[in-house]
């Protein structure tokens, strides 16, 4: 039988890379990545606005040229493949990034007018510009739609579309008036391959409409005109431009049109899945199924879980967001996440490091961490220094760290750093656990669970589970490969459903790292005051007069920041 | 009108400095150093036994001739000066550091049988080998004597006289046989200066036996022989070679012997002043009277006051002692202190720095923590890192940092660590107050006082009072120098008291640090969040669940270490 391929489009905060995958067995035979060219790494910024990150379109559509010719030239020297092999392509973006489109479809951004615009750009995810207005629909929802709420955590966050979008009318009113409607770039992307990006054509995914603009079935589809209005007049407008249908990843936009086609060097026609975010496809890469936890170790987490649609689902609290279809067609997607992981170990050894890049690197910390036992140090650490996303859903809490002597070293520290993560991971699982969603095994991908044992090794001891990796180094790609072997279909040489992609095309290493149970039983003493310092600075609810301390001192360091105090 | 002179010997930790001084106006004419031969900087450890920490009397003696040989060349070249114009000379130690003598007075060390046996040597103040019997004689206390632990804040420390004995007892039983008696060095360097250091002639000093060894004329002098009987027998019989009175810096011991005086070119029969505690002379050359706080600023702090003997003075929980006569021979001496100040400093400069020694010294890290607000970094500590002597008085208490997020730098937590020692000594002055004893002056003395103006200016806008620096550089040698003028008497040209002494040879700098409203508004802020941190991990009757956080993680981290948790 003919081996059949997919093109997996993975767009990412920096750069785009393009995967050839075998459909038989997942092997990745031709990859091509291309950094964007715009702004500062790919990310448009303005020193006036330390919060502002945006990008260019352009840096999209010339990243899929660059990406795929660079793939496929790898893959072709791999005699079993041709081009006329590849049957689909999939793309996963990064998330919440919407970007403001005419009435033909194009970016404002290719627009003379607004070259030197960033309003005019894709607002990136990352863009924090949009705090007060987050804040605002928060507020509005806890009024008007107290629903819209319970399934994003409590909580809208100012990385989202709608805080984005209302951000927008204030920052920049002529760009929302010249606007036709804003996409999310993993719409606009398969819309412009597909030449389905005519505002009345363009298809929206479930994954950015469910988990970033409170787009949800059970009322409908996205929040109700009446409740935008309440906002703002143009968000109103632009919500009528939606609409109320989504698709998953398993359903094709459409067909590569033959400009595309032939700019490729592919066959037109072929299906371009509906898109979804990265995380997401990176766990459909990673074998997600119901039981299966997936761990997305970077910077940050995203904890990703999957429930079978017939699951009587309640909502859970703190999670960022419960999903039909989301992440597999057929199951609730439920997406939960830590602010900060690499980026607390990062911290200490770029800001707080001893002696300097060369001392004080990972490498020799984690030397030196790995000769202790777990509890020696006395140290024991909140992992908040960027808030917590699960379950606490708060962005203004700190990290903390207890248990210093004068003896205390900088490995003992950094130990103590990593663990703490770790136990906001068991927290996570716990979460998961308690509203019914057993946690039967854990992958973990990103670049952490690839390269750091020490790492994995606490995650396993500290939550008692094994910790597998996924055997992909690139499962968003995979995953977005996977969507478009399933968007084509077994007749056309693709899958009919994810699960026989998965069965195939994705597994695990043979490494994995199983829990010490020494070690668990004394992180078992260690989470137990972990838990109590959780609960007394991070709930409300709970009784202490801790809870405060935190949100104080960063009203008083703002204060002071601006000199409001004075 | 001729000037009179005196010398003041201060026997530190690691040398001992001769000091003569003019007792017109304090004028320090000549200073002499000498350090130590014995061990490592004077201190003979055991590796083996890493808390052990004893000194050679030998380098008393030495350090005696040497030092004072010194500053009377150095006095020489002064025209005003001659030998033969000293009229007393004054001594201060640390303590406590006691030392066994035969029954002539000589140090066992001296003995062939002992040369190389450090439990016949003198036991080091920081000597922390007898933790287990502090904790023993507490609680005999406890149960037996109450009254005896109020007034040394409620627990009996591993430095202290008895610990030292009782574990010498069982660690060198053949020493303690061959022990006439054990002398705080405060009463034996005297002693020889002398002639008196038989045992039966030796006086003791109130500062010594009152703050270290339990004697209050309230229950007449030292812990009774029974009590001691029960601790053991071999207690009871040092119990009875002591004296039942004790001597306060005022009174002369005796005069200074033909050998001595021939040894160091002074006049034979000059008056030797009684002995005392480094800080406590240290308070007295800095001008301490009543109202007037001193605090010796260094890698901990002592924080002295004295109140009139006629006052009501209650017990003050949490002062590491109240005694009569301690430092100024008609007061109460009230001893409080911070068991680490500079030392939390040098840890995050010597351990956690960023960039090595060159880029993350002290220097660097103040230019950059002047440039913030209080307030401004969001971080708050406990200053917990060895413990808390006063108003806690509990050694197994850890440091605690909040606050931080992924912006957090090294100065912002050297800042933020400087701050909390403030706090910790704002803590002890309201201690002082609630219990009658106003503050009304600050003198501040020690290396920190006179280098480092960032600390002392977050010392006056925590505290909201003046931190004053005391003229003299060598407070400790200065006010032995003053009790040896006092000792001799005005009669022979000396003083009558204290009073007069300090108003003629004391003084504080003209550069003061007056605290800045607008900071000590903030810092009063930052102080309720510090308070309530204070209590809730630090006092058992206190409610909350978080007092026993850093108890458990130390006891972990000891089951860890010693392998009793595998």
């Amino acid at each position: 039988m003919r081996t059949h391929y997919a093109v997996g489009l993975d767009f990412g905060t920096n750069s785009v890379r393009a995967l050839v995958v075998s459909l038989k067995d997942g092997k990745e035979c031709g990859s091509g990545v291309w950094n964007y060219a715009h702004g500062e790494a790919g990310i448009i910024l303005e020193s006036e606005k330390p919060h502002l990150a945006r990008q260019h379109p352009e840096d999209y559509t010339e990243g899929i040229k660059q990406s795929v010719e660079c793939a496929l030239k790898e893959a072709s020297q791999n005699k079993e493949f041709a081009r006329d092999s590849i049957i689909g392509i999939g793309v996963d973006t990064t998330g919440s990034t919407p970007l403001p489109v005419d009435d033909r479809g194009e970016p404002l951004a290719f627009q003379a007018k607004y070259e030197n615009n960033p309003h005019a750009f894709a607002w990136l995810w990352k863009d924090h510009t949009s705090h007060a207005e987050a804040e605002e629909i928060t507020e509005a929802a806890a009024k008007l739609r107290p629903h819209y709420l319970k399934k994003c955590g409590g909580a809208y966050s100012s990385e989202w579309l709608w805080s984005k979008l209302l951000n927008c009318c204030r920052a920049a009113p002529e760009v929302v008036k010249d606007a036709h409607t804003w996409v999310e770039i993993a719409d606009w992307i398969p819309a412009i391959l597909t030449g389905t990006s005519a505002p009345a054509k363009i298809k929206r995914n479930i994954c950015a409409a469910g988990h970033k603009a409170m787009f949800n079935p059970e009322w409908g589809g996205y929040p109700d005109v009446e409740f935008l209005g309440e906002l703002d007049p143009a968000l109103a407008q632009i919500r009528q431009t939606l609409p109320d249908q989504a698709v998953d990843i398993s359903q094709a936009v459409g067909g590569l049109t033959e400009e595309w086609a032939k700019e490729l060097g592919l066959n037109p026609g072929i299906a371009v899945a509906a898109g979804a975010f990265d995380a997401h496809l990176g766990a459909v890469g990673s074998g997600i199924s119901p039981g299966t936890l997936v761990k997305i170790m970077g910077t940050s987490t995203c904890d990703m879980m999957v429930a079978p649609m017939d699951t009587k689902l309640p909502d859970i609290p703190g999670l960022c967001g419960i999903v039909p279809g989301s992440i597999l067609p057929d199951c609730f997607g439920l997406e939960a996440g830590q602010s900060a992981v690499g980026d607390i170990y990062n911290w200490f050894v770029n800001h707080i490091q001893p002696g300097g890049p060369e001392k004080g690197s990972h490498e020799e910390l984690t030397e030196g961490a790995e000769l202790l036992s777990p509890g020696e140090s006395g140290l024991l650490g909140l992992d908040w220094h960027n808030g917590n996303r699960t379950v606490l859903v708060d962005q203004r809490l700190t990290g903390l760290l207890i248990g210093m002597n004068l003896h205390t070293t900088p490995s003992e520290i950094y130990r103590a750093l990593i663990e703490s993560t770790a136990f906001g991971a068991r927290m996570i699982m716990q979460r998961f656990e308690e509203y019914g969603n057993e946690v039967n095994e854990v992958i973990n991908c990103g670049g952490i669970a690839m390269k750091n044992p020490l790492v994995m090794q606490i995650h396993a001891d500290v939550t008692g589970k094994e910790m597998k990796v996924a055997q992909s180094s690139q499962t968003c790609a995979l995953g977005a490969a996977m969507a478009g072997a399933v968007a084509a279909g077994a007749e056309a040489g693709g899958y009919d459903d994810f699960y026989e992609a998965q069965k195939n095309m994705t597994g695990v290493r043979e490494k994995s790292y199983k829990p010490d149970p020494e070690n668990a039983k004394v992180y078992n003493r260690l989470f137990g005051l972990y838990s109590r310092l959780h609960d007394i600075y991070g709930r409300k609810d709970y009784e202490s007069n801790l809870y405060d301390v935190m949100k104080e001192l960063l009203a008083l360091s703002e204060e002071q920041r601006t000199g409001q105090g004075k």
